[in-house]
């Protein structure tokens, strides 16, 4: 393997994805930095003593602000950014201690605790610090940082793996063991694999401190990975964790460990999976929950856990070339990963419900101790501020998730404005995804194309070189061979198409929703009025569609009318009504209302 | 006011609730009693210090037995009952303090907090004491009691309205109000009653000590009573208090007090109650919620909130001769509180959630430090076990509830098999009652009648000494002049009736209920299968009926299949089948499963 290959990333063309990475490049990423300044994430990498001390993870807040700058750059060079990085990896160079160690909290609070605590996120944070390192060399922006992280590694590396003097052997957070590989593939050095893999490996198989109010399957040491067929536990970690032994897997040919990853990813996408694409059911532990357990307005599908899906879909791709990982993609990027930003490019959501009731948030909001309700608002910046620089760093990496390749073969698995180089070939995409089917591709060389047909299209054409083509798919792929320059004109039909969910979610018994290409609509009260739940949806034939501005679509439907007690014999009279209906990822955007889905 | 008409309790004939009576007199009372016996609740009563202490309401649970030993043991006299009761009394008479205070809790463990801690149930204690000795002079079954608590009561008038040296003017629970009511019905003594009047008008009036995870709202202190419009707080402290102010009001032609109650009643029976006539709809502070929010699953709808709905329903009619007041009784008796006790007279709910799921029940119970989820088989004893003995002596009680006459008119409420004497009228009433609609009355004398009209009601036929009459029905109630000897038949059609809930109750919208005369029906997991949400109802039209052992109802339905995908644009498909219906209050006697009430 040649550094080259370990992550390469398409450079995006005008079009949806372009101007998202413009936003979080020219607002999130300065916002999101003023906010962790104000907050004392920066400043605290200078690792003196303040009172009160920094948050026990805000290294990796910075790491991923760092690795979304390393993204963003090139495309949107901006002197202060590059200042900042430089700025922020001279402090952290500067700190490191002899051995290589670096962590802002323990190395100044509490030094006699290194590596003795392990459910407070110190691999955690160093998994981050190496991702920003990565990141940060590939993109030629700051080479200092990954020789820093190498030291810092080769510390963990002696201390877990040589020495074992360490009071844990596995982090209570998962993403160390998804760093090291990254660590490996882009500088080659074997031991980082081998210490990812130590840290699988010894998951689960001793009996490491926990959280107190969890028990082990919160943070998946509750058996050995091999061993685990049903995905459980707080979601993001649940999901680093699979996707480190996705990666980790395919680089070591570890058919068990693969195996593993493949059932787990079965066990979300067949039962504990929204629609949105969203993972973890319960607002305790931000946990997965039994099998088809979704609720909808408390739904947690953490902007973080989102993320993590979406990296486990790509990781497993490149062992097993099938279009579900990538129609899994393609749901959770285009609903409940978006829906973590506002359009406006400054807010973020930390989970996603699928349904909002204002009544309930009010009523919550006013009473004291109320347990939990979702937020209905996006807002600037948590205390556990995770998911902002999450969200831009993996808006800016989006080129690294389009294409794939395999011996003779590109993959285009995501239908996004860009181009590359692949093989022998040199691509370039128009794509008018999410809003409209039609593609536009032109190949230059010699090779063999595979195109993935959307799990959402029932029809669509394909034209190469102007003549029509009637294309065969296998395993959600067809194929078409490129000579010369060779034309590709695709259309995926997108129209507004009902949804079903399996009989064993209950929270949606009865229920519809409806779906337009790769996204999922909502209807927001601000369109719609109350109680929207009592809105019967009537056929998908919409009465218009716009396109400007918001994504608009209606549809005809009917609302539920009650007489006015509490409990009545009388049935619920019908209503006549449109329905506005807009994409998820774009709700919540004008105001605090009521949103929902599923309809009857 | 003669002590005779403060509380006529109708003898009860065979049927339905002496059955029940029976039951609790024969089988819940010892079960109840060697439960307490067990965990000390007894034994605390000598006022020895033990470790542990016994809990701080303790003496309320005890009290609640006595009261419904009271109200049992006239029918069902049993030697060992009388006895506990003898000897409890003694020793309760043997530690009362020389200035009348008695509690076990605080004269033993923390005599220096006497009257100082309002959020410990002390008063709350003291009015549970008080009801019982109302109930066992009452009963002539112990007369002692009356002239013990006569001394306790004085004693909290004493130091609460004369020398006011308390650290608290107001319980945190409320229940001693009401107690006093009762105290001064049954004594003539109007210091009671103003005591009862200064415990009202206090609340709310002072910055009181509260519970600290909660707010004023909890204990309804939040605003003077009448002022207070929206049921709020803790369903059981609420619906204590407004009893009180419904009994205080009436008694003292206090029409503010009286009207603020009302308000309340309007509150809960026309956006807080579920179709069982439960209340309290969230395990946070069991309390009241937002309007219209009522979650199935998560209902908390406590036994004794249940019951004091019913005691509040029943106090508010003797203000205001409006059937409603007894509709919501009989909806929330024949429901809710009965389903508190399983058929065996054993175990109780303190919880009666509207939808039970065992998937979630049992990741709950295998998920460390999960936060909330309904219980779904009843217990014998809780460490809370307020409800128990709240059952027993309400259903002891109900004789109670069944008449009430105002100047020359008798009102029928309830059609219980029972006979009683008021005014000039000897009443004997047969009643088929939940399952049969058939009355039968024989009154002898001259007097009027007014007999209620159910609300769930369509069709009723009526005859007096044989001859068809078409009555004229006014607020609920219809006349029949009796003279002689009067006989009545009457029948009220009993059949299924599909109910559906105000628009707003968005957790039920778009589904429909079965209710069966006062009955509301529901379908256990183990006649039906699993998935029950999934079931839509046909059309009301019953396939059969089975009176005998479990009344179950068949009605025709279809239940949705869906394809075996999470999501899945294929609409579920149809299966055709017969849906078995149980009572509401017969739900989980056959082991742990699911239970719905509203279908689609």
């Amino acid at each position: 393997m040649t550094r080259q290959d370990s992550e390469k990333r398409a450079t995006l063309l005008d079009g949806f994805w372009q101007d998202m990475r413009e936003k979080n490049a020219c607002v999130s990423l300065m916002n999101v930095y003023r906010r962790f300044l104000k907050t004392g994430r920066f400043a605290a990498l200078d690792c003196v003593k303040r009172d009160p001390p920094p948050h026990i993870f805000f290294d990796s807040d910075v790491a991923k602000w760092l690795e979304s700058a390393a993204y963003l750059y090139p495309d949107f060079p901006n002197g202060e950014v590059k200042k900042i990085v430089d700025d922020t990896v001279d402090k952290i160079a500067a700190a490191q201690l002899p051995d290589g160690y670096f962590n802002s909290y323990y190395q100044v609070y509490k030094p006699d605790k290194i590596f003795a605590e392990r459910t407070e996120h110190e691999l955690y944070c160093a998994g981050h610090l190496i991702e920003a390192a990565v990141a940060l060399s590939d993109a030629r922006l700051n080479q200092k940082l990954l020789s820093v992280m190498r030291r810092y590694a080769d510390c963990i590396y002696e201390r877990f793996l040589v020495r074992r003097d360490t009071q844990f052997t596995t982090c209570g957070h998962p993403e160390i063991e998804l760093a090291l590989v990254r660590l490996y593939r882009c500088t080659c050095e074997r031991k980082y694999l081998a210490l990812a893999q130590f840290f699988l490996d010894e998951r689960g198989r001793r009996a490491e401190d926990i959280y107190p109010v969890f028990d082990r399957t919160y943070d998946q040491s509750h058996l050995p990975v091999r061993e685990q067929t049903e995905a459980c536990g707080h979601a993001v970690r649940a999901l680093y964790l699979y996707t480190a032994m996705a990666e980790t897997g395919r680089l070591t040919q570890d058919d068990a460990l693969l195996h593993a990853a493949q059932t787990l990813f079965q066990s979300i996408t067949q039962t504990k999976m929204y629609i949105t694409g969203g993972t973890g059911s319960h607002y305790f532990g931000e946990c997965f929950t039994a099998p088809y357990d979704l609720p909808n307005e408390y739904a947690y599908s953490e902007t973080c856990s989102a993320i993590a899906l979406a990296l486990f879909c790509v990781s497993l791709f490149k062992s097993h070339k099938k279009a579900e990982y990538h129609d899994v993609f393609e749901r959770v990027v285009y609903n409940n990963l978006l829906a973590g930003q506002s359009v406006d490019g400054k807010g973020f959501f930390y989970t996603n419900p699928l349904e909002a009731n204002t009544a309930h948030v009010r009523f919550a909001r006013k009473t004291k101790g109320y347990p939990y309700q979702p937020i209905i608002e996006r807002v600037e910046v948590f205390d556990c501020s995770c998911c902002p620089p999450n969200f831009t760093r993996f808006i800016g990496r989006i080129g690294e998730f389009i294409y794939d390749e395999d011996r003779d073969c590109v993959y285009i698995n995501q239908y996004i404005s860009s181009e590359t180089e692949r093989g022998n070939l040199k691509l370039t995409m128009h794509a008018g995804f999410p809003y409209d089917g039609d593609v536009h591709i032109l190949a230059a060389g010699n090779g063999m194309l595979k195109l993935r047909v959307p799990v959402w299209c029932e029809n669509f054409t394909c034209s190469v070189n102007g003549k029509a083509v009637a294309p065969v798919c296998k395993d959600g792929y067809f194929t078409v061979k490129a000579k010369g320059t060779t034309e590709i004109e695709l259309n995926f039909e997108m129209r507004p198409r009902f949804l079903y969910a399996n009989e064993n979610v209950i929270a949606n018994s009865g229920r519809k929703a409806v779906g337009y290409g790769p996204l999922v609509l909502c209807a927001e009260g601000r369109d719609n009025g109350i109680n929207l739940r009592n809105i019967v949806l009537s056929a998908p034939e919409p009465t218009s569609i716009e396109r400007e501005g918001m994504f608009t679509l209606t549809l005809p439907a009917e609302r539920l009318h009650s007489s006015a007690a509490l409990y009545s014999y009388q049935p619920p009279t019908r209503e006549k009504i449109t329905l506005k209906l807009i994409p998820y990822f774009m709700w919540a955007n004008r105001g605090e209302n009521d949103m929902q889905i599923w309809f009857l």
